[in-house]
C-alpha cells in the first residue's frame, strides 16, 4: 500500500490497544489486548510484538515507526517507566531497548497523555497554533503542552502533569498521595466523589440520577451526563462544579503558559457543552483578560487519540 | 570604548532606572528618574531620551540597542503597554513607536519581569540551564520563563504571569481584582498583611517585630527580615507562611514546566534562606518526585536585573 504507516500502542493500566494509522492519521486497523501489569514486562513486550509482526504482514504495510504510549511518568529520552501507580511492577523497565530489539523499525516511548495531545493537536487542530495546553480527562487527569509547535517535555521528561497541580488547600486525597490536585476533582473517580456527595447531601429526595444508577457504586460520568441531558438538576450541579474545578485548573495554566487553545481530550470530554460551559463563564469572570480574550476551548472529537497520537508521533520522529 | 552596549530601562510605578551595561552584564552607569505616569507618555518619552542621549554621548560608547521593561501586560510585537495597574494613563501606548522615532538604536520592549529573569538567566545561570521560571518578588509577583534557552511569550505575550495564579479559594483579595492570587501572599503587600494579621492575633504580647517596627503603617520585608535573623518567633512565623504559600504556587509551576532551575528574582528575595528554607521542605513533601529531584531554587544575588536583563536583551535582540 502507498505511504508508511505508523502503529500507536496506548498502554493503559488495564487494557493495551494498538492502531495502524497513516500519516495522515486515518485508522486501518485496531486491536486490543489485556495489558496484565502483573506479568512480567518482557512476556508483555513479546506479546504486543507477536501482534505488531502480524499487523505488518496482514496489512503488507511499510512501517515507519512504532509509538509507545505509558500510564505514568516517562524518562522519553532513554525510553524508561519511572513512576506509575497503574503499572507499579513494570516501574524502571527500559521499554524502548526491549521493543527495539525485537523489532526492525524505530520505536519511540512517552507519556500517554502526550502522545494524546500530539494526535490531537495534528488532527483536531491541524498543527495550526503555535502553543497549546492539551488535558485528558480519564480515570485520571493528565496533559501535554505543544508549545511553538512542539511537545514540550521539560528537564526530566515529566512536563505537563496537569492534573497533579493544586486546586484546593488542603483538598481531597489524590491517588498520588498528595492533596488537592485536579485530579481529584475531574478525575472519573474525582466526578463520581461529588456525585456521591452530592447524592449523600440530598438524603431521601428524590432524583433522575438515583433512579438511572441506584447503585452508587456504579456511578460513572456516562450515567451523570445522560441524567444532565434529561434536566436533572443534581446532575447538572455536579457538571458545574466539575467544570469550576476545571477552569480553576485550566485558569492557572492560561496565566502560565498563554495558550492559543485549550484542548480537552479523553472520555470524560464526551460530557462536551455540560464541562466547557462552566469553564467559559469562569474564565469570563477573570479580571486579567489579555490572556483569555485570545483563547479557544476546544473538545476532541475524536477517540483512539492515545494511539493515534504515539503513531503519528512516531512518523514524525522517524522521518 | 570597545565593544557595543545596551542601555536597560526598568519603567516602574514610582521610579524609572536606567543602566549602561556591557554584553559581559557590567554596569558602566546608572541613573534614575521619576516615572510620573499622571503626565502624558509623550513627555515621559521625550526625557527619558533626553537621558539617553545623553549617557551616549558622556559615555562615548556603541550604543547596540535600548530595552524597556515595564510594569504590565505588555504586547512585545508592537511595544505597546496593554494593562498596567500601575501606569494606568500611559495604558495603549506604542513605546517602541514613539522611542525608536527620537532613537537611531534599535527598541524592544517587553514586561519588566520577562527582562529581569532575562537578566538572571543570562549573568546568574550563565545560560546553562534549559529550562528556567524566574519569578519576581517585589511589590507584585511577576515572572518570566526561558524555555529551551528562550524567552517564551505565549500566544498574545502574557506567557509567565505567576503572580496571578490562585494558590487559595477563595483566598485574599488581589490588586488585579482576583482572589486568592500567588501575589496577594507573597508580593511585598501581601507578606505585610500576613505580618498584621499575626500580630494581631498575638494581641498586647510582646515581639521584637514590634519593637523594630512600632507603626504597622511602617511594616516591610525588610524590617520582618532584620527581626527574624535576630531570632522572633513571629517574624520566622510570617517567613515559614510565605514560602509554604510560594511553595505551593511554584510546586504547581514545577508539575506543569518540569524546569531544571526556579530563579527567585526582586527585592523580597533578600529574605534568603528565611525564604527558601520553607519551600524546599514543602517540595521535599510532593509525592510526585521526578520532577522535584533535579530542580533546584536559586536566589538571584544581583540587584538592578530589571536594568541589565533590559540592556542585554536588547544586545541579544539586534545580533
Amino acid at each position: 500500500m502507498a505511504g508508511k504507516i505508523g502503529i500507536g500502542v496506548d498502554i493503559g493500566g488495564t487494557l493495551t490497544k494498538l492502531a495502524a494509522v497513516t500519516a495522515q492519521g486515518q485508522i486501518i486497523r485496531e486491536v486490543q489486548i489485556l495489558t496484565r501489569s502483573t506479568e512480567s514486562a518482557s512476556l508483555f513486550v513479546r506479546r504486543v510484538c507477536s501482534l505488531l509482526h502480524l499487523l505488518e504482514s496482514e496489512l503488507d504495510a511499510d512501517v515507519g515507526g512504532v509509538g509507545l504510549g505509558l500510564a505514568g511518568d516517562v524518562d522519553s529520552e532513554r525510553g524508561v517507566l519511572r513512576f506509575a501507580p497503574s503499572l507499579g511492577r513494570w516501574q524502571n523497565f527500559n521499554f524502548r531497548k526491549a521493543f527495539s530489539r525485537r523489532l526492525k523499525f524505530p520505536v519511540v516511548v512517552d507519556n500517554d497523555a502526550n502522545l494524546a495531545v500530539w494526535g490531537g493537536y495534528a488532527l483536531e487542530l491541524r498543527r495550526r497554533p503555535r502553543h497549546v495546553v492539551g488535558i485528558t480527562l480519564g480515570t485520571g487527569v493528565g496533559g501535554g503542552l505543544i508549545l511553538d509547535g512542539k511537545l514540550y517535555r521539560g528537564a526530566t521528561g515529566s512536563a505537563g502533569e496537569v492534573g497533579h497541580t493544586k486546586i484546593e488547600t488542603p483538598g481531597r486525597l489524590c491517588r498520588c498521595g498528595g492533596r488537592g490536585c485536579l485530579e481529584a476533582y475531574a478525575g472519573s473517580y474525582g466526578i463520581v466523589a461529588t456525585a456521591k456527595a452530592l447524592l449523600k447531601s440530598r438524603g431521601r429526595g428524590d432524583s433522575l440520577l438515583k433512579r438511572l444508577c441506584p447503585h452508587p457504586s456504579k456511578l460513572e460520568p456516562s450515567v451523570i451526563s445522560e441524567a444532565a441531558r434529561r434536566g436533572d438538576p443534581l446532575a447538572r450541579e455536579i457538571w458545574r462544579k466539575t467544570g469550576a474545578w476545571l477552569a480553576a485548573g485550566l485558569a492557572n495554566l492560561v496565566m502560565v503558559l498563554n495558550p492559543d487553545v485549550i484542548l480537552i481530550c479523553g472520555g470524560v470530554s464526551r460530557a462536551g457543552r455540560l464541562l466547557t460551559e462552566p469553564i467559559a463563564e469562569r474564565m469570563r469572570a477573570e479580571p486579567f483578560r489579555t490572556p483569555f480574550k485570545r483563547l479557544s476551548i476546544r473538545i476532541a472529537v475524536r477517540h483512539n487519540l492515545g494511539c493515534v497520537g504515539a503513531a503519528l508521533f512516531a512518523l514524525d520522529a522517524s522521518q
